[in-house]
C-alpha cells in the first residue's frame, strides 16, 4: 500500500497521498505530480484512506485536493501498459485497476460522510471521474475538465458512468466523441462543479463549505447522504415509501430531537450523533 | 379537514386554504401565514381539493399561490414536536404526516391537470419540495429556495425526493447538505423553477401561463400528463413502446381530429374533451 | 422506397432525401421542404441510410441536415389525416407511422456511429425528436424549437420520450403543456443542442465537429456510443460492473494499444479499427 504522510509530516514531498485531519475535516492531498495518475498505489492509498474515515469519529468531511497543476490525469497509462508482457496480455491486470478504480467511486458514494473535491488543474478521464464522483466539487477558474480516452483508442467507459449521470446527455456526449477540454464556467453549466473561484481564494471557501457540513450533524448528514443515493435509483413511489420511512426513522433520533428543539427555542443545538 | 374558502368569500382571513375558481383555473392560496407550514390540516385541505378537481370539469389547471413572504416553510415542527409526548413518541404521527406529505407530491403527478406553483417568497424543506414537484413552477425575483433540514438534524430526505428529479445532482446535493438558500436566479439554473417574473407581474404571468394551457383540449392535457410521468421511469425502449401506442390512441380522440383539421383548414378548434 | 440521391446529383431537387460522403462524414439532408415533414417515405429513407451507415466501413460520422427554414415539422399531419378514411379509422395506419418513427430515433442511438443533428430553423414535434435524439446537436442562433401537439389535440408523447431524456423535467414540461416555442440560447440551456453558431458558420463548426470524430478509432467509437446508451439505463453499481468489462475489452483492442503506445511516444496514431 502506498505511503501515507499524516498532519505533522504533511511537508514530506515522496508520499503519493499527503493526509491531514483538523477540525473534523479530513484533507487527502493528490501528490504524485506532475500528472497526479490513479495508480494501483494511489488507488489503494485512497480507498484505505476512505476505509479508515468511514469509523473515524473525528471525520466529519472528506476533501480530496491535489498537489502541482495537474488534479488528476486518470489512470497510469505506463502502469496498465507494462502489463501488456503479461501472460493475458494485461487482462488481469486491467480487470484489477479498473475494478479498483470503480469501487474507489462507489466507495465514495457510499461513505456516510460527505466528499468535497477541492479542484485546481486540468482533471481528466479518471480524474474527471474523480470530480464527478465526489459529492461536491469546487475548482478555480483556471480549471479545466475532459475525457480524452477517444483519442488513444480508449473510450472513457468508466468515467463516463459518473459523468452522464452529473451533467446533461448531450453534454456528456460531446465530451466523450470528441475528446476535447472544457472550462470551468462550462463544466458549471454541465453540472460537474458546484461552484467556481478565484484560485487565491480556493482553499478558503472549500475550507467553508467543509466548516459548514462539519457543523451539521454527522448522524443527520450518515442517514441523509445514504438516502441521496439510495432514493435516486428508485422509481418515484418506491423513493417515497422508502423516504418517508427515513425521515420517521431520523425524526426519532436524538440530533433531531435537539436540532429541532434548538430551534424552536432559538438556541444553538449540541449533536450528540445518536 | 380544514376549511376552505370559495371564491366569494375568498376575502376570509381564517381559512388554511383560499380557493377559487375562474376560467377554468382553480387557484389554491397557503393562508397560513407567517410560515404557511404544511400541518396535517393543511395537506389534507390540500388533498382534498386536488381529489374534486381531479373529477371537475370545469377545472383545466391548478394554481398554488400563497399569502405573505413566506412560499411555505414546509411541515409544522410544532405540530410534529407535540406529538414526541406521545406513547410511542411520536413514531405513528410522524409516519401519518410523511406519508400524507409524499402522497400530496404523487398527487399532484397523477392529477390529470398541469399544475404551476406561483412562488413568492422562501420556499423551503416540504415547502421547497411542493414547488419541485408541481408541474411548473414561476416564481418572483426575490423568491428563495432551501432544503435546511441539516441544520436542524433532520435532513430533507423527502423533499429530496422531488428535488433530485428536478435538479442536476451536484446541486441538489449542495442544497441538501449545506442547507443554505438560493436565489431565485440559481434555482433557474438549477431546473426548480421555469420563469421568474418581478413581483408586479407574477399574477400575470402565471395567469398567462395558466390561460394558455386551459385553451388546450383537457383530454390531450390528461392523456399527455400521464404519459410524461409513466415514461419518465421506463427505459427508453419501453418508453417508445408505451408513448407509441399513446400516440395512437390519442389520434383517435375526437379532439385530435378536431386539432388536426382545424390546423390544416387553418381555423381555431373546439375541443369537446373526447 | 423514398428515392435517394448520391453525392454526384446531389444538385437534384425532386429528392426527399440527398445523400453525400466524403472524408468519412455521411451527410443526409433532409429535402423535402418547406416542411421536411417525416413522411413514412422519408423516416423510410432515413432508416434504410442508417441500416447501410451502421455496416459500411467508409462512414464515420452521421449529419443529418435540412434544406430550406424548416429543419423538420415532424410527422406529415396530411398523410396521417388521409387514413382517417381507412376502415379502421386509420389505427393500423397511426401505429405503423408512430412505430417507424420510434425506431429510428432508436435507431440512432444503436448505430455504432455518432450522429449530429445540423439544425437551421424550426425544429417542431417529431422533428424537434430527432434533434433530441442525435448523439450532437448543432444549431444556428436563429433556429427554434417546440412541441406543439398540445395545439392540435395530439399531445408529443413520443417526442417527449427523447426530450426529457436531454432536458431538466420542469423544462420539458413547459415545452409540452403550452407548445411554445424556444430560441436557440433557451434550447441550449435546456441541453436540448450543444452549440450555437451564427448561420454562415454552421456548415463549418459541424464539419469540424465531424471531422474530429472522423479522426478517432470507429472500433473506440463503437464500443464507446454502444456503452454510453446501455449504461444510461442501469443502477450505478450494474453500470460500473458493465463499463469496468468494457474498459478491459477496449485496452485488448489493438487500437487501444496503438492509441496508448502513439500517446506515450508522442507520435500519431495509425488505427487499422481492430
Amino acid at each position: 500500500m502506498a505511503e501515507i504522510v499524516s498532519f505533522p509530516d504533511a511537508g514530506r514531498a515522496d508520499a503519493l497521498l499527503v493526509r491531514s485531519l483538523r477540525d473534523g475535516v479530513l484533507r487527502l492531498v493528490l501528490n504524485s505530480p506532475p500528472a497526479n495518475a490513479l495508480s494501483i498505489a494511489l488507488l489503494e492509498a485512497l480507498m484505505a484512506e476512505f476505509d479508515k474515515a468511514g469509523s473515524d469519529a473525528d471525520v466529519r468531511v472528506v476533501v480530496i485536493a491535489s498537489t502541482g497543476n495537474v488534479f488528476s490525469a486518470g489512470h497510469d497509462l505506463k502502469e496498465l501498459t507494462a502489463h501488456r508482457a503479461d501472460q493475458d496480455r494485461g487482462a488481469g491486470f486491467f480487470e484489477t485497476a479498473f475494478r479498483l478504480c470503480a469501487d474507489l467511486m462507489l466507495k465514495i458514494a457510499h461513505l456516510p460522510k460527505p466528499v468535497i473535491a477541492e479542484v485546481d488543474g486540468l482533471a481528466t478521464a479518471a480524474g474527471c471521474q474523480l470530480v464527478a464522483s465526489c459529492d461536491l466539487a469546487i475548482c478555480t477558474d483556471t480549471s479545466t475538465f475532459c475525457t480524452p480516452g477517444v483519442n488513444i483508442g480508449l473510450f472513457c467507459s468508466t468515467p463516463m458512468v459518473a459523468v452522464t449521470r452529473a451533467a446533461h446527455r448531450k453534454q456528456a456526449m460531446e465530451m466523450l466523441l470528441t475528446g476535447e477540454t472544457i472550462d470551468a464556467s462550462t463544466a458549471k453549466d454541465f453540472g460537474l462543479v458546484n461552484r467556481i473561484v478565484p484560485k487565491q481564494y480556493l482553499a478558503q471557501v472549500v475550507a467553508k463549505y467543509a466548516g459548514v457540513i462539519a457543523s451539521k450533524s454527522p448522524l443527520t448528514l450518515k442517514i441523509g447522504k445514504e438516502a441521496f443515493y439510495r432514493q435516486l435509483g428508485l422509481p418515484v413511489e418506491a423513493a417515497y415509501d422508502y423516504a418517508a420511512k427515513v425521515m420517521v426513522d431520523n425524526m426519532l433520533t436524538q440530533d433531531a430531537e435537539e436540532g429541532i428543539g434548538a430551534f424552536l427555542n432559538k438556541r444553538t443545538p449540541e449533536w450528540t450523533g445518536e
